[in-house]
């Protein structure tokens, strides 16, 4: 089976790269020469342009776009006159799935199937597979199987959930066969449902992620803290003296708490591999400055939320977190200063209480 | 009436200054002597010790301590052996409601009376009264009636509510006779409970007093950022777009809103005076850091909701701000960033999109 | 002047005669016939038809829409075509400024105007003035004037912010006079910016409204739990056992404080003295069953603070729990509690800690 | 290596059972005879009280106490006086690490050491392993070794961490080798430091917990009212129209979701492992009531994150939504609908917007 990759970053071209080690063909693009030309090494197909990839690629097609969500407009702008009924277009980056309820009503009109998979896995993926999170009109899904279970991380990547099937599985594409439990989902890919589903899926996944990470990060500053009781503390009207300082005099040993964590607790998890790692590295993590990008996905996650008016105090605190830490709040406290002083006479601290590492 | 006054800071002094105002005689220290020198002159009777100021009070004794927390049981340690049966040792300052029972039980052993007042209006109080929460034994709180009946603003300060008995009140102590709804409450005062009931509503207070400071901070920061749309964004994938930047291209005059919303409004109060002051005497706020202090009460409500497992998610984000102006948030957001690097390769941004003005 | 109402429910009604008593000519329209028959009682000329109503109106028209917010399209659908160039039509509804944005180009390309003027005051208005936040273009916001003069609460509605120009002021529609300080915002009404600026600005303002009546829920809410510690507590396994019951064993008196604080405390408001009224009422509350709609600002401010990037924890918190208590967190729930069931076979509770009052 | 174990319920028998298949010997005590004669049949030495049980261990002595949090004390007070100098005392249950200090500086005046194991797991832990976070003096945690290492995951219990040493390792009770990385924390066992120090860190793991938990938890929320816009939604002022139904369309299949994301995704953990198997249980979950315990732990993360002045909003939200969930806001959200009806004239809904399923 052959499959076009228009985008060679990180993704792409780890995805790519994947694709070939399974015995796919790849037709790939980007607009950076040597990107394409690192993937013909390894055994792709290099197309020197979209019109070209479009033209290497036998009938009926499938494109896989790995490129930026706010480029993929672009991209099908210029794509969709080249293809033909029935080929396939797949956008596997992180497009707000409003986009894709649109482009694929678009795309339908010309009789080209567009899918929606939201693709979780990171750098890491091309080693472990990517979890892929689908969405479009199953007849394309369906054909695209063979791609979706190269791609995925496969069966053995977990233990199997008790009570699921007779363990033999299937990988057709349906995904949804509950009564046996032997979809696809097993094998780390799934057809969510029609269009959007895919990003909507993968949307909240991004959302929980924000939220894990955040009580990951909360947790290791309480205990990076947990010596706050060994520092000075001036007694003042404008501080709170601290009660019990005797209770908060531990230094503890983060990377190694990290480590403690990965093997039998309630709280092990891949995130926390990496946490541990990045400890291994930099075990005061001396090197970030503490400034955390959001991508999309969070904050369409509350979106999502407000409109269908569920509850996420998890999930927006975590976004709200790096708004933060990006300096977004300084206005909003200018205005808490501003009333303490109106109605106190309170003057702004100098310096937070120091602790002493 | 005679009270003693120790601790002549900014709330002390005013409040030695409205007793007299009202024809109550102050006997007042302070360690500072030119702080008593200041009182004597508007007609105390200044004292050099606290031994001097018990000697001249008459018995039964009324000392009201206006002091930092942290120094009241100092002061008492020194105070009470000078006093006698039947004084009454008002704790007038912002003591956790906690060590209010502990000394109510200690003093009692000794036949003094202890009693906890939570005193709300900051420096305008002088002008506007005080609101007092008082707990402690009911014979005590009545004995000093006149004392709060002078402090507190008095029933004209608001206008009547509604079916409030015959509006003619009263002001014996009594406090809870909501049968005809004409107790204290509608004076400024009221007698809470037992001890630490008086701290315990000034706590509640004040952690009610952060969290509607938080609302209108993040308010007017909504406002501030709303011509974010004119700003220019970078596509790349470390940074979400922005996806409509049309809907953001107000440039609002924050002192103006601040004072239309003084005028009919539902969103009227003391607290968006004070913030449209702030806004006439510095409209960028510019003469602010943004560093928040929290003086206590914020953190035992907190400890109470916790305790009586009442969920209090806007009293703890609005303290949770206040941590987060001093910095306290950063190793977390390191923990974030690091965990990012890990999965995606994602280094940190540079700088937070600008905003124009 | 004239001035034509649509919509006579409890807002527009009140409207209509708050303009009335300051001199105004009201046209009305309501497809309930004796709302118009009502208006027509006290003074009002009363239409039978949108035409009608435009029929009876001098020009250049000015027509005031007061109608739920889903249905403000769908007039102007019928109304715009019966409208001639430089007519002016306001929004006084709670619409989102985004359809504001879109209608006002929409009537521009016919010479007609648009206003959206966010109306704050509920139905205390009629007597108090509403507080109008007002977008769109200059010139129609100035013939406007003497409308949004009568309808807004006048200078005299709180005491003026010192340090604020000369004391006199004018009504001259700029409002933004920032140098003097004698715009119209202190009467009541202002013009915030250009299309959608006046509901953006209301907006923000019920978000607010919402963080702070959040707020004061929580801190009743604690004092109405603060005898928790009377309460009997299992000790299992199940159960946090409560540390330190004797803290916990006061009865508050939730009406007196309400009427306590309404005097000389930072936190008094215009939402205390309201909730010192429902105590005043219905001391126990036992009239609502705590199910609490939300009308779409409070949505939409947190939309607006998602694509900002500015963090507003107290705004969504208090949102939030508005969800919460309509039911919507049941399934989170129950994904928790089959959590604890999987990795600790903890069955659910059947109560809660009972506490006693 | 002998040890005592007192407390048979689901922790303590799976730890004891795990000890004697790791070689130890155990005697057990428990008040209900039959649970020791169950451990009594697969090996262990019963003891009829904790007199016989204290008689039966070899000196020094080693008790481990898996009993609820709340009964230690009154264990310790029965145990105590039986025990000889160098005997050591295990808190394995989930005790405050301030008790923890109390006790261990109390029996350190007796010469018996005490020490305060978090212990992690729940009731996999017999076959998986327990995950320990230790407190107390060095010389103890030592000589306790094999216990801890039988107890522990050991090191096959996850991948290497990149960087740590050279593969070894070692399981001397240091624990904090940093600079090789060969401590225990890979067995999965760990000194973190004086007395209280085993709890604090446990305690924080489970203030992690919740958030983890309540991250997912609202993740599924969303992805199960993903279809909102398939119910009908009255126009009327109450409530918000539903602006984009359209958007709102997916029947998500969770059962499949939650297997599909435990592999290769980044938000994989062994939290979302038992999450699949609960779903594969029961789908909709409709065994559940939602109403979720807590039990001591999340509640004193919260407590040391207010002293440290460390924010930890997700931590708290989670900890929040625990007390939502067994009625706790019921009143607050009272206030908000007196407030509503008192401004506005609101009624408060009937029921919420239906969602089809």
């Amino acid at each position: 089976m052959h499959i076009g990759m228009v985008g060679l970053g990180r993704m792409g071209a780890g995805m790519a790269r994947r694709l070939m080690d399974k015995g796919l063909s790849c037709v790939v693009y980007d607009p950076q020469e040597d990107a394409v030309a690192r993937l013909v090494a390894d055994g792709a197909v290099g197309a020197a342009s979209l019109a070209e990839l479009v033209e290497r690629l036998p009938r009926p097609r499938a494109v896989w776009l790995m490129v930026p969500a706010s480029l993929v407009d672009g991209v099908l702008d210029q794509l969709a006159p080249q293809l033909d009924a029935d080929d396939v277009v797949i956008d596997g980056g992180n497009s707000c799935y409003h986009d894709d309820i649109r482009r694929a009503k678009a795309l339908a009109d010309r009789g080209v199937h567009y899918l929606d998979v939201g693709t979780s896995g990171g750098v890491h993926g091309q080693a472990r597979g990517y979890c892929l999170m689908i969405g479009g009109d199953a007849a394309a899904v369906g054909r695209l199987d063979p791609v979706f279970a190269a791609l995925a991380p496969g069966r053995d990547a977990a233990p199997p959930t008790p009570g699921r099937g007779n363990g033999n599985g299937n990988s057709n594409g349906a995904g949804t066969d509950t009564s046996t439990g032997t979809g696809t989902a097993e094998h780390g890919y799934l057809h969510c449902g029609p269009a959007g589903a895919g990003h909507f899926v993968k949307m909240v996944h991004n959302g929980i992620e924000y939220g894990i990470m955040q009580a990951y990060a909360e947790g290791f500053n309480l205990l990076r803290h947990a010596n706050v009781g060994k520092g000075s503390h001036a007694a003042d009207a404008e501080t709170a003296p601290m009660r019990d300082p005797q209770l908060y005099q531990y230094d503890m040993d983060l990377p190694e708490i990290a480590e403690l964590w990965r093997r039998g607790s309630v709280i092990g998890s891949w995130l926390l591999d990496l946490t541990a790692r990045a400890f291994q590295a930099d075990p005061g993590l001396d090197g970030y400055a503490g400034r955390v990008s959001d991508s999309g996905e969070g904050r369409w996650t509350l979106h999502a939320a407000i409109d269908e008016g569920v509850p996420v105090p998890v999930l927006s605190a975590a976004l709200f977190e790096r708004f933060q830490s990006r300096g977004n709040a300084e206005f909003a406290n200018k205005v808490l200063s501003a009333m303490r002083k109106g109605f106190g006479g309170h003057e702004e601290p100098r310096t937070e209480i120091n602790h002493p590492s």
